[in-house]
């Protein structure tokens, strides 16, 4: 059993290698632009310059058959069950993504602070986490 | 193009009916239990009870082919694009919620604040976002 899930755009950044991204989106993430396809463009209306939106891509990049993991692989750290990390590899690699939006010009959406390589699906936006953004 | 999200386990719950369910976890989404397949249970190693965690879940019940919504079904509201919304209509309709872990139990996770109709497939569990939590 599964579904499909089918991306509405992809990431365009100077970040070109998994190895070398930052970890985290605030650990220096360049500018990138998350361009989505002209068909879901329509879903980008009332996305707004200067507010924090959740981007959710697909890590294409990653394995699937991971269920342990060494943080940041190194050999000091403990494994771990994957889902009490962020690592990429995972059952479903799906990563989130706190950005913010800094110009929005047709179908692209400039943004700080994303850590995902150049190429990968977006398969979703959303408003940041209602209690996670206001408690 | 798509990519298969295969369900790692499935939600169990007194919500049975979506227009019933809180529309926000923090809204009175009941106890629930987050029931891991067995093939993934190593994943939930290092999960703790009393931690927040977000659950991603895949809101089989929604439609994929909206673009834009009308918040909360409300005529006085302008329809709005999606990727601005928490609507469950989306294409990609992935569920985020941020839940408390009340109690682990073999490849069972309780938890409060879920607000998904039982049966809903689960397909990821991750760590608050950083930068979500701690700012």
């Amino acid at each position: 059993m599964s579904y499909p899930v089918r991306p509405i755009g992809h990431v365009r950044s100077a970040l070109r290698d998994p190895a070398q991204a930052p970890r985290q989106g605030d650990e220096g993430a360049p500018r990138a632009r998350v361009v989505i396809e002209p068909a879901f463009a329509r879903g980008m209306a009332d996305l707004q310059s200067g507010t924090e939106v959740v981007v959710l891509t697909w890590l294409h990049l990653a394995r699937r058959d991971e269920l342990v993991t060494r943080p940041r692989d190194d050999p000091a750290r403990p494994e771990r069950g994957v889902f009490s990390t962020r690592s990429p590899h995972r059952p479903n690699p799906i990563g989130l993504h706190r950005v913010r939006i800094v110009a929005i010009s047709g179908n692209e959406i400039e943004v700080t602070g994303l850590e995902a390589v150049d190429g990968t699906p977006v398969v979703d936006v959303k408003p940041v986490l209602r209690g996670l953004a206001e408690r």
